[in-house]
């Protein structure tokens, strides 16, 4: 089934006439007919549109690794032709009058935009409809819930996600996926609905990390990594625990380190990371410093439509809206400070590991919490969850590795490694 | 005439019951009604609505210093009430569904938005239709020309602007005002048409410092800079020519000469400071950085309306097309480290003056040059103009003055001093 290759297999095969846009959508279309009732992973889908679309793209000359792709949007991000939500009720059949940046570049390499996948209200943590596909009593995660649901149920290979917490490693942990936060500033957000413009980043949700990898040189220009020669990589891994260790439960525990074993049996330099004592407040400062933004960000929805936020959004708002400029300004001095010192800690190693989540993914009265990510998107480094091992009630669990900034492509070659290691474990 | 008074003077005015927001209000639209067929300064203005709600404002308690205050909005600025149309011909009557947060944020301390005042192309350099208040053969400068123009005109005591290379602190220079160029991050970016993520700064043009100080003390909390002591100050200041000396005209050149032995002789404490050869090519580096984000943030409109941008604008877009990613990173790279290296500069000084511009306003035919802007925003520092001195043609030149990072209550201060010293010279 079309549906089930991944964007990569799937771009050879286009260009290799082997396979054509329009039957890999239809493909596509028809696992979203036969699952969207139980998965409800977007929030707008016209198939007919999609269809006319990947036909002309058919006729076209193949302009990129994305050409014929279908990908979805998260509907946090704009486009000029479909709603775009933000999943509020505020902007209920809101439609922009032009794409995000990201949008029109898909576009513009001959991607296929699918639809747009259900995001969380503003990306921040109130669930919304989507159920996780594994098992429907679970949550997929959140903020890009509908992107981890969609790639996970092979509705389509790619979707765009955010993060301003751990809103792309959360669910993709949860939904057995790749979730992928690039380095800070690698896709460009003209077009993002901001909610934390020191934090937000564009990423990618994919079921491969060669995968994650495509879609964000393709949109940044970043050099196309080469995975020839991945097999005879013997990464510098760190195992951090990470200050949070604790919130994490048994099981999760227990796959981390049996990861950080296996990669050691399989060649890898395995070593403890202990981050100092510094580290352990970032959490705090992650929120204080995001919360304040929220409230500056949200300022048009939190003074006019009140009545249409959350509880829980209208009190991350209002907690903001206590945080001083110069409280502010210090959590910014200290994130600063900490990006210079977690540089340090690479020196010695390629890649870091850590947990992604505290757990596999609970019910769907929650999206689970984003203990794990916030420190990495605070220092605004690439991580990249892959999924490994599973949780009491079945459902996967994810390896967190963490690279240094701008080291995107060293995060794709030295977690693939890891994954082909891991899956011969 | 209370359209003439500072938003300062009014808002003090205001708060005694001295004035109403509706007296007020009146007042500047006439004063728009009388010059804006000479001045072309707005976009869109709807005087009906304004008095409406500034009667609205009047049977209010008190929100802000910003209560009642007249305020115009740089049209690259989203309101949900009034079109947005960036100065370009693709978005002609475009209406966003929310306001920008500083929008919003204004509308919540009682301010009044007046209108829209005309931006060049996407905030680039392509003239729009405003003209220079003081002479209407001449450019108000750009891109925030209908903000400065306004300001300048006693149509309005403040209005937004945005500066990515030049683009408040020129036209301010141009039409005799003084334009504010905040730290990097003071004023929320949400709902700002993006141009360049990594400079656009939203600012201020005013026709006073305190003002200035002002409105971004409201919409940052930033903390209140106290003037009442200005005049006991002995600032640092470092006459800095820059690298680009050379492309200003002897007026301008002996004009800031004159200003910086007037300031001695009041007290100061001036020395010349000559920043290292490593500067001298930010210039191309801003230039490039920049033009690499242009390329992607209108990345809709370059690849659907092409025939509806400029010659100019599509040029830098497409210089920015070649800007490689691994060149981007290296202009990244070179703006981090040259960050640290003016952080060591300000070891010995309150403030730098430099030219605002290369000269008094140009005609019509040209927005000017924004040369002596890309420095100090490529280094994403506070920066003020202030007016002083006059060119050939009679029409006005600025003191550009420089603050460290994150010292714009310094900024505002030293400049008041110099301000007043210069004023009695």
């Amino acid at each position: 089934m079309p549906n089930r290759l991944s964007a990569s297999e799937a771009s050879r095969k286009i260009a290799a006439g082997e396979l054509t846009a329009e039957t890999l959508a239809t493909s596509c279309l028809e696992r979203v007919a036969e699952r969207e009732a139980a998965v409800q992973a977007w929030a707008f889908i016209d198939p007919g549109a999609v269809l006319k679309q990947a036909r002309t793209l058919d006729l076209q000359p193949r302009r990129s690794r994305l050409h014929g792709i279908p990908i979805g949007i998260k509907d946090v991000i704009d486009t000029h032709d479909m709603p775009t939500q933000y999943g509020s009720r505020i902007y209920e059949g809101n439609q922009p009058n032009c794409d995000a940046a990201c949008v029109a570049q898909i576009r513009e390499l001959g991607g296929l935009i699918l639809g747009k996948s259900v995001s969380t209200e503003f990306a921040t943590r109130q669930p919304n409809k989507t159920r996780n596909p594994l098992n429907p009593a679970h949550t997929p995660g959140g903020s890009s819930s509908g992107s981890a649901a969609a790639v996970a149920d092979f509705m389509v290979p790619i979707a765009l996600g955010t993060q301003t917490s751990s809103s792309i490693v959360r669910p993709a942990a949860y939904c057995g996926v790749v979730g992928y936060k690039p380095s800070f500033g690698l896709i460009n957000r003209a077009g993002l609905k901001f909610l934390s413009e020191s934090l937000d980043t564009i990423g990618s949700l994919t079921r491969t990390i060669p995968d994650a990898a495509l879609i964000v040189e393709e949109l940044s220009g970043l050099t196309p990594t080469s995975f020839e020669n991945v097999d005879k990589l013997r990464p510098r891994i760190g195992l951090c625990r990470s200050p949070w260790w604790d919130s994490a439960d048994d099981t999760s525990k227990a796959n981390l380190e049996q990861a950080a074993r296996t990669l050691a049996t399989a060649g890898a330099h395995v070593a403890d990371v202990t981050l100092d004592d510094s580290f352990a407040t970032l959490d705090e400062i992650q929120i204080e410093l995001s919360s304040y933004e929220f409230n500056r960000a949200l300022s048009f929805e939190r003074t006019r439509h009140p009545d249409l936020i959350s509880p829980h959004l209208l009190g991350r708002i209002a907690a903001g809206g206590k945080v001083t400029r110069s409280r502010y300004e210090q959590c910014f001095a200290a994130m600063k400070q900490a990006r210079l010192r977690i540089a340090d800690v690479f020196r010695d190693f390629d890649v870091l590991i850590s947990p992604s989540a505290p757990s596999e993914a609970p019910g769907i009265e929650s999206t689970g919490e984003p203990i794990f990510g916030l420190l990495w998107t605070l220092l605004r480094l690439p991580s990249l969850t892959l999924p490994f091992g599973k949780g009491a009630a079945g459902l996967p669990l994810g390896i967190q590795f963490i690279a240094a900034s701008g080291k995107d492509n060293a995060l794709f070659l030295h977690s693939e490694w890891a994954h082909r290691k891991l899956q011969c474990s």
